[in-house]
């Protein structure tokens, strides 16, 4: 079941990919369904905030017609960044799962853990989900690029 | 010159509470050109991103026509929780001038300093300018919903 998210998440990581953007994907789930979408389109769009899971939580909330998000997974390839780990805060996203970790910006844990900080909520985290697949495809991005 | 930053972002923070939000405002200088404005719209949009920082965030890069904000000055009447803090960091903005204190959820040096933290980015921080005015018309708000 969350190998099969996993996998939706990874399809608009691909997606992102042939965009030219690094691949990264994301989807929400409630109830078995999925309520939201995202991908990485930063430079398409030439937006500080175009990452996958601003993205995704601002269609769920959409979908949802409410800014709380209680009751939601969220599932992305890549370890959220600050920007993405306090919207996931915001939203009162329930638990959020990731992929690859990212030693760099993550925020759930690598660099700073906010998900663990003084803040009033504090979602579920589940790490490592399909992570090879994940980390494969971010590997093969930036190889290209060389 | 700071000062009157500020109060264009009171200026926003006034609309956002005469439409029924907790009264926070923002905007984005550049070379004393304002490129960016944004006010909270979180329950009139319904979306956990509707914080005045990432709609000012949105319209700089719009304006500038980049996702890195170099050179830009971010004025907000309330210090940025951990999403805004993020987004200011992915944007790449040289400075954030905050007036209030957030002691609930801020995220430059109240509960947590990402703007100190280990990330690539660290940008300059300003606190306290006009705070008195910012910190009353967040607390007349609060008054009036009791």
């Amino acid at each position: 079941m969350m190998t099969r998210f996993m996998q939706e998440a990874l399809a608009l990581a691909r997606q992102a990919e042939a965009a030219g953007e690094i691949p990264v994907g994301c989807v929400i789930e409630k109830d078995g369904v999925i309520v939201g979408r995202g991908r990485n389109r930063r430079e398409t769009d030439r937006t500080a905030l175009g990452h996958a899971e601003i993205e995704a939580i601002a269609e769920a909330c959409r979908t949802l017609g409410e800014w709380r998000l209680p009751g939601c997974r969220l599932f992305v390839t890549l370890e959220p960044c600050p920007m993405c780990a306090g919207a996931i805060l915001n939203a009162r996203i329930s638990t959020v799962v990731f992929g690859a970790w990212d030693p760099r910006a993550g925020a759930c844990g690598s660099v700073e853990d906010l998900m663990r900080g003084q803040f009033t909520h504090r979602p579920e985290v589940i790490s490592g989900i399909l992570e090879r697949e994940c980390e494969d495809i971010l590997k093969d991005f930036f190889k290209k690029l060389r």
